[in-house]
């Protein structure tokens, strides 16, 4: 199963998108930011599904309020505390007067960041050591439209998933009709990517993987089965070409979470704080009719990108602290070249 | 009308409740932040009515998301980019060891501070002036759960309501069986609080008004009807000791939306960030009987409040900038003495 649909890709590849991460490792660190620039600006929504959210600038995504437009999501380590992030992302746009224009000046602007965050604190073992306006302006400057690393950055540098090291991946599909759909998730989340019985993801990503050997799995199960999880939450992107609507951008982000049910068991718990961003770039146009059935397929592309991103964000996931490394524990499972040394 | 109904009293008239407010006026400033400190923890809900929000942790305040406590809530100047004035409000309680556990250490905490904010953007002369997190936690050092200033102070410093000078307000009531409920507002408001054809508000506040002279309703209409309504928002929070869950403290903010609409004509516009945080000591049990009825009787009082807030918040404003205060425009219509100097 896990071999049979691979989605290669990245968010970036909606065009108007870029993504930067930045993070601190060592000496007390282990965390990080990943901002997600719309610097055109682009149809955003959200779907909030876990029980234990941390956020900003949410509300002026809902169908009711009246802009539209975000220039950057900002996906952050840090939980509360790491909401700060957000307002570097803010200095950024604002620096390049990007933003809602308020006034008569080019720079008076109040760029429109959401954000969300992952809970990671004391992970590299300082406990005050979180991102701060820094991170968000550090991770704004290092984005790039081009494919940007995965695994074990920016916001998922302290991130965990059962037991094992969590971290950022992402993927991409293109729909019938040649819309692009694409997704970002960092995945810390208190269920597994993993079946423990199979010893593989339950959603395919971008890695043909083989089964691991008994060996590997037998140790991969013990190690699954003595997690104890900590508090948890997935956040990421799903980002269209197509044109939605903004509350259309919410359902996508709903869908989305409906990868995220199938990649991550059990999931959207009472103190996660899952989180789903729908960017619409709106350069392609749905044909006039049939546009439901589009529209779903749009959706149901989404929620499959985001089911892989989260399985690719383990596969790539590289230890950055005590939790081992899914190819640690499993190294059989990759192809030939994919680790070094193998 | 005006003097009919007078609710003295202010938001700390609720015990648990502290009040703090910072600000800067003068060298290219004119803004400031107000913090509803809430020390013991206390349930909190939000209503956010208007089409231009900009918030910070108000998913975790939704009745399907897990923790029902916050830790203080942060009203501020500054936009969107004033949202870092709620991460001063969070180092404040850390530094204390206040907020949600997350570790066995007694300073593992993530405080949960919901933020709003007004507009007032470049009003003081400089665009880059804006509440920052030292705001945030100047204004939470600042709390005290005696009664605060009220006017143009913390984030009323640079409100503007319809043309006149806007503030902060606040009020009390004690319903029928003990229960204490109280507001305060940030009025800065695109609508007016302020009736063009009798130059009274349209509810009464604290203050007992007379009706202006002749000439002062003739120059406050031509004020009024000349004003340009800017990017506008009423931000503020209604308390009470009765014991309500989350979902009710959220109804009771719905509820004193209803003052807001008594007491602001119109509100609730595309561009308003309109956003009231309903919050629970929960120090006064309800009888078990009749709990709809009495219930109904703290939102009803909580929209009083916040009504009398709302016109308290203009009644006690003073310049702080160019646009006239209400005092200005109508001075005969306060009480002798209310007034220096009168």
């Amino acid at each position: 199963m896990s071999a049979a649909r691979v989605e290669p890709g990245c968010l970036t590849d909606v065009p108007g998108l870029r993504v930067g991460h930045t993070q601190r490792v060592g000496r007390g660190w282990r965390t990080g930011t990943t901002v997600v620039l719309l610097p055109d600006g682009a149809t955003v929504g959200v779907d909030v599904r876990g029980g234990g959210p941390g956020t900003r600038e949410t509300d002026l995504l809902h169908p009711s309020a009246t802009i539209a437009t975000a220039h950057a999501v900002c996906l952050t380590g840090g939980s509360a505390y790491g909401l700060a992030a957000a307002g570097g992302v803010m200095r950024f746009l604002e620096e390049r007067g990007i933003g809602f224009s308020v006034g008569p000046g080019t720079h008076e602007v109040v760029p429109l960041v959401p954000a969300a965050v992952i809970f990671d604190l004391g992970r590299g073992g300082g406990f005050g050591n979180r991102p701060d306006e820094s991170f968000g302006h550090r991770a704004a400057r290092a984005a790039r439209g081009t494919r940007s690393p995965v695994g074990s950055v920016g916001a998922g540098t302290g991130a965990r998933t059962h037991g094992l090291q969590g971290g950022v991946g992402t993927a991409s599909t293109v729909v019938h009709d040649g819309v692009v759909v694409s997704a970002i998730a960092v995945v810390n989340a208190a269920g597994s990517v993993i079946d423990r019985d199979t010893g593989l993801p339950w959603e395919p990503g971008s890695v043909p993987l083989r089964r691991p050997t008994a060996t590997e799995r037998a140790a991969l199960r013990t190690h699954l089965d003595a997690a104890v999880p900590p508090l948890n939450t997935t956040i990421g992107v799903v980002a269209t070409t197509a044109i939605l609507r903004k509350a259309e951008c919410g359902k996508f982000a709903a869908v989305a979470h409906d990868g995220l049910a199938r990649a991550v068991r059990p999931v959207h718990s009472l103190l996660d704080g899952d989180t789903v961003f729908g960017v619409s770039t709106g350069r392609d146009a749905p044909s006039s009719t049939e546009r439901v059935k589009w529209l779903n397929a749009v959706l149901e592309a989404g929620a499959r990108c985001f089911a892989a991103a989260c399985t690719d964000a383990v596969l790539h996931a590289v230890a950055t602290g005590s939790d081992p490394a899914y190819r640690d524990l499993c190294p059989s499972a990759y192809p030939r070249g994919f680790l070094p040394g193998r």
